[in-house]
Formats: structure tokens, C-alpha cells, sequence
């Protein structure tokens, strides 16, 4: 019990310090009135739509909820091997734990946004000072953000654990009663982690949704065809734009990984619980250890983040970067002492090398996904400065040659993958231990998912930096050109860190999910003891099982496209607006000429954002929960005397060769936004003529090699905002509905 | 033997009636002078071309087929279950047969280029004739492509077989022994598959890179900047671009199809081989009845598609679509119906009805993917429609659109795979034969390969009447528009079989891909017969499996990305080339005024092409061939005493999550290419402001609404003319590497 002590005493010092972090945030200045009301004008945005978000949120959860409820007491039969005494019980704790994860992802977003709105114009405020001043203001709020989802996840799951423990009388002190108890609380509350990763996919598809109708709507009209720059505040899109920025990048990226933290959590405790079983001579008398080990390791991964944060700061000539990767390596390499040490305590002197060593594994691979990343995005290397070349022949070879860089850059992080996941299994297998290579990769995703906390700090940076940006700009930014130079490094700095923190999230991704299908598998079999069967393989050569596979590849492109598609309808909407509102004014040498002091009607653009996002980001949302539920209960049918087992054979396909799918997708629609998007502000730094090309006689005209690389961003920003991170959560929700639906697949 | 003279007369005649329609089109009338000297231009590109990349070709060949003999008879050791009897043996058979495979597959190419070259002359002469006189010519010149890539590649696989047979003394007349022996021989005739597949890989790479590389040129230079019509003999590219319909359309689609049709029927005759022996008191003491039925099968759709090809005519009021799908109904049905006389006579009458029914499986199969297709690519339905919409707000929407259409349509294509694959494995099931489910989903691939001859000739229709077409515009075009007319209709009825019989490849693909990797667990178990292990299940939760599938998907992703990559290099050439040769030009209101009879320099653009195309299809195709082979023999380390398979299972693995991906990634480029493609020319038929908007003044500007979709559509045609087409092939020839390879993989 020592140990869940520490654990909930961790998490909630990790709150704590977050609240810190809030009162830190909340005293800095607010600027000047100017850019109060702008930021009010977000702050009312962001509040509005996500009050709503979460309203249809709500709906879908508790309907979801019932039917978990009624399937788990009505529909499916006790059986023997349940890990409750009834049905009743078993739904019960089930749908608790449901109820319980969705409100908790949905405070994490809330929070995660809440901060953001309000560090936005104090580091816009900031950057009046200093840039240490803004950069400070800006990870601190982000990192309110990072500990609070974080802390949250763990002492949720925590939690979760410790009432199911006592409630079922673990503190009496019956030793074997306790373990074969203990074993069997995660598959009580792996509701927790559908409820969380179920709201998380809707929060990020449809913040997703938002953010890039809207980017695409006022990039569009305002850069294209007004030719005025980004963030300018005669764009009637502009707030719509800083809005979608909190809800999207903030909410959306909030409570993805508050889900992935949580679900992975109790997978690596099912896989613990497992290998403690197969091993209880070898681990001693204490199966809680062994099982806490994954949260022990969480939570000192809280503490080395906290140190992170505290120690970045800069003196204004240095690359911001560089303060912030200070701060990123000191929270990884604490975290990987931490990490050392838990596996000492937890799992013995025999053992805690070959574990310690597969931590360290998911670290490099984590750090490798970030270099590839950085090599297929970055305008310093060969890939992006091919696209803006291609874009010398107009859009088209822009595009050809993006989706071909997108496509590409798959190949580096597949090898990677492969060889963490054959690495660190082999290693499992060398500490010694029975079954212990499966657990081998679990340990290397916590050991990936360490520095988490930091890493959402740096990610929610972002979109902090990005919005004080564009209130500087729709602000001081004319009269004083200076503080706008200072955010403009700033923000520069947070386009690097998100997509640095995309390519972390999904190596985080991919090696998760091999631990939530092992995790499965494990599930599977606990349940159907009473059959004599084991899911020990999954065998796509049968026919139910490769279609299965089938399907789940199938999911990924369709979810995709429902993803994009949503970004371009509500985008025309946004569109048509704008010109409409632009249609009226007086033009010259086909450049909009604006009258003095001219004000758009931003609230048009908010609305119709916020109303087409809300209904676009049903249809992805459901298509995901209803294909994994329906190819379950259809598999099912073909269940034979000796293939008792095959309706959770065809899910576990579903489920490994969607995130195989969903993974190489995720690669390809994020990398190759992000490249189009720099291939874009390579020739905007003046590469390949710059932005406008200058004649003879001094005019200046738009410059065509420009306009076919904004097409090309354009077309990546769906791709790498909004598909993309929602298939992150995709595959990661689809583990979560597996785990808690498998019961009823068998 | 009865059953195998009749494949060996079937095929000859098969390949008697191919001679005739070539003595048939060559009588026909070739026209004007000036249309022969295009023709004339067309013939030498095509042919230089097809000559280099045959050298190419030959050279890598040839270097795979020593390492094939080397890996068999050196470094593999002769095993106890080989199917013959010292190592070197099976290193001759192999290797011979692989290199036989490749050398038809090359003669498959040429043969149906040779004629397509000069069927479009006379189908263009034809045109001022009749629409039903250029139809049969274009019909029957297909014909001739269709027939003899089918009769070619059975006689071939049924020549190799007798050779093989009365070598090892099939002849002798002992049941017992003849059994045994006839069952190993297409594991000893597995090279001409692969043989044949690595050439149709090159040349489907090749000529697909080059096809599209000249017209992605000749498109963006031609129509949007210079505002000339397509075909235009004004244009450097177009005689490039005639060119390329018949490398890539004809000769890449000949040597697909040839390979396709000789890699199922080895893998059929290996199933066929399995069935009898779990069943040979059942089935009847004839193990050649069996092995040769899908032969028999694929022998009676030559008859079908010879008598399908002679009933098409039309009178020129009828839409010649309806023409073109008589044939192939009664083709259809006449496959259909030889296929149940085949079934009765070589399955038995307790048993035929399941197979048939199969069979009929296939062919719904076949014809689901068809409607499919016309639904996401036609633009009397939504999807395109929402494409040209999406237009009007510029290019980056109409792409974000496209990519969203094509990301979607492949749910329908993949519920209809699984149900087709589920369907036919119950009904095999349903016979009561033992393990005769596999067999099943065998037999549906036959049932839809049934008509293949018929459909390739449907396909070479299109890049005919293609020519046919641009042979008018160049040279009687201006003065008889009538005629133009004609072949307009045509065309346009060819850009529709074209899309369609790609529909129907990506079908064949995917029930195939399920024959040939059920071949490959049969064949490995074969061969690992002496250490007691069967390969029986593929279990994908195994890190190494899941590696494998995951390289499998990589591979998809990477290889699309190589061929995707190449036309855009290649065509940015053929772009700087066409600008150099306008520069000089006067212009006019931003448009070219081109001199009286100006005539530019063809050459320049072919050679460029040319060279391209051979440098850049290397890539890809290596690609394809090194990373099944490394996969195998990395995998292999991680054999241990209880996984002594581990090699192999990794590599059914990257078989099977490799088909899966390349057959969604080739729907969503075919359909998304073609979605783009329509959209454009549904607004050039007028919708949306049609191709140019008139003004007050009545001076006429472009549309930029139509130069929107125009982008669209450039992305589109490497997405589907190279990429797309290149990944059928691709699917197909990891079935054929891996089978031949297996044995270094134990």
C-alpha cells in the first residue's frame, strides 16, 4: 500500500503545482486595453464553442454509457471467470469508471484551454518586456496544461484502484485472496480509459474541425485573394482562427494525451498483473508492486517535468529553442533516473536492468521519431526544399511532390518502430522472467511516455505563443514593430515544439498500442477461462480474422477522410463569408484597398465555425466507435466449436492492422502538412523569389511560386491539424473500446 | 492427361485467333500521309522506348535470376520434402522458370504494344468511315492484347507443368507415385510467376512514370499557361504524351495482366494440389482433374472472351459504351457457364454446385467493384460533383475535396472484399470436403478472372482510341470536325473502360492476393514438412509478425511515394523544356500567338521522357524486390526451437498487411485520380461557368473555377496512371517473390 500511497501523493503535489503554476500565470500584466479586448474576444469564442462541444460530448457519452451499462447486466451472461461476483457488479463498476475517465478528459481539456486564453495576452503582455518574460508566461501556462493532464490521468486510474481495493477488502491481509483480487481490479475500471479516450476523440476531431475551417477559411481570403498578412485584424476570419488555435491545439491536444496516459496505464497494469501471475516466485509476496510499477514510474515522470519547467529560462539572445530543449532534457534524463530507480525497488536487483534497459529504449525511440520529424518538415534539409522547388511549376507539382515527401518520410519511423518493439520484447525475454517480452515493450512505452508532462508544456506553448502573436499583431504590432519581432521568435519557436510534439505522439502511438493489444490478449484470456481457450495468436490467415484486419485499415482511411472532408465544407462556409463581407469595399490594381479604421464582423465568422464543427465531428466520431463494436458482434457469427474465440480474434486484427494503418496515415498527413507548410515559409524568408517579386519599373506583384506553396499548405492543414492528431487518438481509443467491450465480443 | 491437351489446344487457338486479328487490323486503311507520319512519330517514340526499357529490364533480370540459382542450389540446403531431388535440381527448374516467366511476360508487353501502335493510325482512319469501323478496330487491335496475354500465360504455366510431368516420369502410369510427384510441380514452376511479375513491375513503373510524366507536362504548359487544346500539334509534349498512352496504358497493363493470370493459376494449382490430398478418396484416383481445373476454367474464359470480342458492333446511334458491354455480357455469362461445365466435370457432381457458386462469388465480386468505381468517379454522382463545387474556392479546396473522396470510397470496396472472401471460404466449407474453405476463396478468384481477356481488351481499347483521337486533332481534325467527333465519342468511351477495368484489376487483386498467400502457407508447410511444423497460423500479435505486417504497410507507403515522386521530377523537366521552346513566341493578351504552321520540336520531349522514366522506375522496383527478400531474412534470426517458422510467418505477415494497404492505397489514388479528372470535365462540359467566363465586353477570360479543377487533375494522373496501377502489380508480385523465396526464408 506504501506504494499507491506515494502514487496518489505524487499526483496530487503534480495538481498542486499546477495550481501553482495558474496563480504564477494570473498575476503577470494584462497589457493594454486594446489587447484585453481582443483576448476577451477569444477567451468568449473558445468558452462558447467548447460549452457546446461538450454539451453534444455529454450526449453521445451518456448514451454510450447506457448501452455499456445494459450490455455488461442484461445482454452478456456471468461467467465463471468474471472478475465480479455478478453481472450487476461488473456493469456497474464498469460504467462507473466510464462515467468517471469522460469527466475527467473533459475537466483536462477545460483546464488545459482555461489557462491558455488567459496566458495568451499576458505573454502577449510580455513580450513587451522581455522574451524570457513571454517565454515563461507561455510554458508555465502550458505547462499547467501538461501537469494537470498528467496528474489527473494518474490520480484518476490511482484512484480508481484504490477504492476498488478497499471496497473489495484488500486491506484485510489475505495475502493469495489479494493478489488474485488485485489482479483483476484493472479489468474493472478499464472503463476509465474508453471514457476518456471517448471524449478526447471527439474534443480533438471536432477542435480539429474548428481550427482548420477556420486557418484555411481566413488564409484563403485574407492572404490569397486580399493579399493582407496572417493575423491581420481587418480579416473578418481572424478571431475565428486565434480561437481554434486554444480549442483545437489546447483542448483537443489536452485531452488526447490525458487518454493516452490513462489507457496505458491500465494496459501496462493488466500486463503487469499478468506477469506477476507467471512469475510470483520469482517477484516476491507483493503482486501491488509489480502492478504500480508502471504508475511509480508516471509519477516520478511528474516530478522531473516539474523540475523542467522550472529551469527554462532565457536571456533574449540565445534561440528560444535551446531553453526550451534545456528544460526537455532535464526532465528526460530525471525521468529516466526515476525510472532506474522504480524498476530497482519494484521489480528486484535480478531483474531491473533488462526493464530499466527497454525504458531506455523508449526513450531513444522517442527522440529518433523527433529527428525524423525535424528532417521531414524542417526547410534546412533536402525534403522541403524539393517541394518548394516543385512549386516553381505551379500547385500541382506542389502537391504531387508533397503527398510524395508524406508518403516517403513513413519508412525511417516503420524501422524504428520494428526495431524498438522487437528490442525491447527481446530484452523482456533476457531478464529471465516467464512471459516477460511482452511486458518488455510495455516498459518501453512508459519509459516513452516518462516526459510527458514537459512535452504537453511544450506543445500547449504553442498555441499560447501562437495567439500572442496575433494579438500583438491586431494590437501594438504596427506602432511597434519590436515587440511583434520578439513574438514572431516565439511563435516561430511553437510551430517547431508542435510539430516536434506530433512526432512524439505518435512514436508514443505506436509503441502504446502494441501494449494495449498484448493487454487485450491478456483480457481475452482472463475472461474466457471458463472455455479452456486462450487468445494466444491472431491469426490473420483465417479468413473472419483477415477481414477484421481488413476493416480496421479500412476505418483509418475512412475516418480520414470524414476528418478532411468536415475542414473543407465548413472552410468554403467560412470563405464564402469572408468575401461576402469583403465583396463591398473598393478595390485597386485587384488589391481590396481598406478604409481607414475598417472592422470586420468577426462574430459571423465564430458562429459558423463553431456550429459546422460541432455537427461535422459527429459522423468521424461514431464511425469510429460503431465499426470496431459492429465488426465485433459480426465476426462473432462465425464462432465454431473449435474457434470459440474468434469474434475477439477478428477485433484484435481490427485493431493491429488499423493501427498499423493508422500510424503510417498519421505519418504521411502530418509530415507532409508540415513540410508543405514550411516549403511555404521558406520562400516567404525569400527563397525562390520571396513573397512578392518586384518589376523593373518598382511594382510589385504576388509571386506565382508563392501562391502554388500556399496552396500547398492549405491543402496540409487538415491533413496535419486535423486528420492526422485525430488519428492518434483513433487508434488509441480503439484499443480502450476493445478492452471494454471484449466481454461482450465472446 | 486429357485435361491438359485440351489447355495446351485451347491456348494455341487462343493465340491462332490473336494472329488473325492482327492479319485483320493490319489489312484495315491507315489513312493520310499526315496521319501516318504522327503515327510514324508515335510508333518510333513507343518502340525506342519499349527497347531501352527491355534492356533495363533484362539486365535486372537477369541478375535476379543468378541469385535465385546461386540462393538454391549453394546456399539452401537440400532438404528431405524438397519437391525434387538434389538441390541443384530444384535451382535448374526455378531459375528456368523464371526465366521463361519473364521472357513471355516481355513478349506479353511488346506484342500488345506492337499492335496498338498500329490499330490507332487505322482507328483513326477508320473514323472517317463510321463510328462501328474505328470501334472494331480499336475493339479488336485490344483484342489481340487481351487474347494473347491469357493464352500466353496459360500455355505457358501448362507447358511448363507437361515439360515438368514427362520429365519426371509422369508418363510411367503409377497412380500412387504420379500423385505424389504431380502435386510437387508447381512448387518447382513458381519462378515463371515471379519471372513474370518483376517485368510487369518495371514495366507498369516505367512505362506509368512516363506516360504521366509527359502528360502532366504537356497539360500544364500546354493547356493552363498557353491556353492550346489537348493534343494540340502546337504542343512540344504531345507526341510524348501519345506515346505514353501506349508504354504505360498498353504495354504496363499487358504485362500486369500476364502476370496476374500466371501467378493464380500456379497458386490455384498448389491449393487445387492441397485439396486432393486432404480429399483423395473423395475426389476420384484423377489428381490431375483437380490440379488442372483451374486451368480448364481460365481455357474456356479464352473461348468466351474470343466470341465476346466478335459480337461487338454498332450502328453509330447508340451510345458505343452499350456496344462494348454486350460483349462483355455475353462474355460474362459464357465464362460463367464454362466455368459450371469445368466444375461438373473436373470437381464431381456431389461437390461442383459449392465451387461454381464461387465462381458466381467471383464474378458479383467482380461486378460490384465496377459499379463502385463509376459511383466515386463518374460525374453524374455526388463525389464528383462535390469535387467540381469545391473547386470554385481554388485549387486547395478541390484538392482537399479529392483526396477526401478518394480516402472514402474505399469502404465500399473493402465490406465487399470481406463479404466476397468470408462468403466463398463457407461456401468451399459448405461441400464437406475437407480444408476446402481456402479452396473456396480460390475459386472465386477464378470465377473473376474468367473474362480476363475480354476486360484487357476493353482496357487497350483506351489508349487506341486515345491515339486515335490525338492522330484526328493533329491532322484532319481542323477541317472535318466530324470527324473529331467520332473519335471524341470513342475517347470518351475508352477514358470509362480504362477507369473501370481498373476497377476490376483492384478487385482481381484482392480476391488474388487471398489464393496466393494461402498458396504460400501451403507451400511453406510443404517444405518444412521434416521439422514437424506446420506454418498453420500467421499470429500478427508476435512482435516479429507485427513487424512484418508493419514493413508490409511501409513498403505500400514508400513505394507509392518512389513512383509518385518520379513523374513529378519527370515532368518538371518536360514543363522547363516546353517553356524554353514558347519562350520565344509572341503573346497577346497573355496568351501565345503562335506563327502559321508552327511546328515545334517533338524530340526533345521524348528523349527527356525516355531517360526519366528507365533512371526513375529503378527505385521503386528494387524497393519492392529487396524488401520482402531483406524482411525474410532478417526475420529468420529471431527463429528460435519452438518458432523455428518465425522467417516465414513475419513475411505472410508483410504479405497480408501489404495487400491489405496497397489495395486501399491503390483505391484511393485510382479513385481519387479519376474523381478529379471527371470533375475537370465536368466543368469543361459546362457546369460551374464551363472552361472559359465571358465577360460584359464579351472578351473571354479563363475560368479560374476550371484552372482549379485542371490542378486537381494533374495531381491526379500520377496518382492514377502510375502509382495506382504500379501498386496492383505490386501486391501481386510480393505473392510471387515470397513464394519463390520461401524456401531461404525457412
Amino acid at each position: 500500500m506504501n506504494e499507491l500511497g506515494l502514487i496518489l501523493a505524487i499526483s496530487l503535489l503534480g495538481l498542486a503545482f499546477a495550481g501553482y503554476l495558474i496563480k504564477w500565470v494570473l498575476a503577470r500584466d494584462t497589457g493594454t486595453p486594446a489587447m484585453r479586448e481582443v483576448s476577451d474576444a477569444i477567451k468568449s469564442g473558445a468558452e462558447a464553442f467548447l460549452r457546446r462541444q461538450n454539451r453534444t460530448i455529454g450526449t453521445i457519452a451518456a448514451g454510450v454509457a447506457c448501452l455499456i451499462f445494459i450490455g455488461y447486466a442484461f445482454v452478456r451472461q456471468h461467467a465463471e471467470h468474471d472478475p465480479t461476483n455478478t453481472a450487476l457488479e461488473l456493469a456497474g463498476w464498469t460504467t462507473l469508471s466510464f462515467v468517471f475517465g469522460a469527466a475527467c478528459s473533459v475537466a483536462a481539456g477545460y483546464v488545459g484551454m482555461w489557462v491558455s486564453i488567459r496566458a495568451n495576452v499576458r505573454a502577449a503582455a510580455g513580450a513587451r518586456t522581455s522574451v524570457n518574460e513571454a517565454l515563461r508566461i507561455a510554458l508555465r501556462g502550458g505547462a499547467v496544461s501538461g501537469l494537470f493532464v498528467v496528474a489527473m490521468s494518474l490520480l484518476g486510474v490511482a484512484g480508481l484502484f484504490a477504492i476498488v481495493y478497499a471496497v473489495k477488502g484488500g486491506l484485510s491481509g489475505n495475502a493469495q485472496a489479494t493478489t488474485e483480487m488485485a489482479s483483476k481490479i484493472p479489468l474493472m475500471i478499464v472503463g476509465y480509459g474508453f471514457g476518456a479516450s471517448l471524449v478526447a476523440l471527439f474534443a480533438q476531431v471536432g477542435g480539429g474541425i474548428y481550427t482548420k475551417a477556420a486557418d484555411v477559411g481566413a488564409d484563403l481570403v485574407g492572404k490569397v485573394e486580399a493579399g493582407i498578412p496572417e493575423d491581420d485584424p481587418r480579416n473578418p476570419a481572424v478571431i475565428a482562427d486565434l480561437v481554434g488555435d486554444n480549442v483545437g491545439d489546447c483542448a483537443g491536444r489536452g485531452a488526447d494525451l490525458f487518454e493516452s496516459t490513462a489507457a496505458e496505464n491500465i494496459g501496462a497494469m493488466i500486463l503487469a498483473a499478468a506477469l506477476y501471475k507467471d512469475n510470483a516466485t520469482s517477484l516476491g509476496p507483493n503482486i501491488l508492486g509489480v502492478m504500480l510499477f508502471p504508475l511509480i514510474a508516471r509519477a516520478f515522470g511528474i516530478i522531473a517535468s516539474i523540475v523542467g519547467v522550472m529551469v527554462v529560462k532565457t536571456d533574449g539572445k540565445e534561440d528560444p529553442m535551446h531553453a526550451l530543449n534545456r528544460g526537455y532534457y532535464a526532465t528526460a534524463i530525471l525521468a529516466a533516473a526515476g525510472f532506474g530507480g522504480a524498476s530497482y525497488w519494484l521489480l528486484g536487483k535480478d531483474y531491473w536492468q533488462y526493464f530499466f534497459a527497454c525504458g531506455l529504449v523508449g526513450i531513444a525511440t522517442s527522440l529518433a521519431f523527433v529527428f525524423i520529424t525535424q528532417y521531414y518538415t524542417e526547410y534546412r534539409f533536402q525534403p522541403v526544399k524539393d517541394i518548394a522547388n516543385a512549386s516553381v511549376a505551379g500547385p500541382a507539382t506542389n502537391i504531387i511532390q508533397g503527398v510524395a515527401v508524406g508518403l516517403e518520410c513513413v519508412w525511417m519511423p516503420s524501422l524504428v518502430m520494428g526495431a524498438a518493439i522487437i528490442g525491447s520484447y527481446e530484452l523482456g525475454k533476457a531478464s529471465g522472467l516467464a512471459d516477460a517480452g511482452l511486458f518488455g515493450t510495455a516498459v518501453a512505452t512508459m519509459g516513452m511516455l516518462g516526459p510527458a508532462g514537459y512535452v504537453l508544456a511544450m506543445d500547449t506553448f504553442g498555441p499560447i505563443t501562437d495567439n500572442a502573436g496575433g494579438i500583438v499583431e491586431m494590437t501594438v504590432g504596427q506602432d511597434q514593430p519590436e515587440v511583434r519581432e520578439k513574438t514572431d521568435k516565439l511563435d516561430s519557436v511553437g510551430n517547431t515544439t508542435k510539430a516536434l510534439t506530433k512526432g512524439y505522439a505518435v512514436g508514443s502511438a505506436a509503441l502504446a498500442a502494441f501494449l494495449l493489444f498484448s493487454a487485450y490478449m491478456k483480457e481475452v484470456t482472463e475472461y474466457s477461462k471458463a472455455t479452456g481457450y486462450k487468445l494466444e495468436s491472431v491469426d490473420i490467415s483465417k479468413p473472419a480474422v483477415f477481414v477484421g484486419g481488413l476493416l480496421g485499415a479500412m476505418l483509418v482511411f475512412w475516418f480520414s477522410a470524414l476528418c478532411i472532408k468536415a475542414v473543407g465544407k465548413a472552410a468554403q462556409k467560412v470563405i464564402e463569408e469572408v468575401r461576402r463581407q469583403f465583396r463591398e469595399l473598393p478595390r485597386e490594381n485587384q488589391m481590396i484597398k481598406f478604409p481607414e479604421g475598417y472592422k470586420p464582423d468577426y462574430g459571423t465568422c465564430v458562429d459558423i465555425v463553431t456550429k459546422d464543427a460541432l455537427r461535422q465531428m459527429v459522423a468521424p466520431g461514431l464511425l469510429a466507435v460503431c465499426v470496431p463494436i459492429g465488426a465485433g458482434l459480426l465476426l462473432r457469427l462465425f464462432k465454431t466449436a473449435e474457434d470459440p474465440l474468434i469474434g475477439t480474434e477478428g477485433v484484435a486484427a481490427l485493431l493491429m492492422v488499423g493501427t498499423i494503418g493508422g500510424i503510417l496515415m498519421a505519418l504521411f498527413l502530418n509530415n507532409a502538412g508540415g513540410a508543405w507548410d514550411n516549403a511555404k515559409k521558406y520562400i516567404e524568408s525569400g527563397a525562390l523569389g520571396g513573397k512578392y517579386l518586384t518589376a523593373g519599373d518598382g511594382t510589385k506583384t504576388k509571386n506565382p511560386t508563392h501562391g502554388a506553396a500556399v496552396v500547398g499548405d492549405t491543402v496540409g492543414d487538415p491533413f496535419k491539424d486535423t486528420a492526422g492528431p485525430s488519428l492518434h487518438v483513433l487508434i488509441k481509443m480503439l484499443s480502450t473500446i476493445t478492452l471494454v467491450l471484449a466481454p461482450l465480443f465472446l
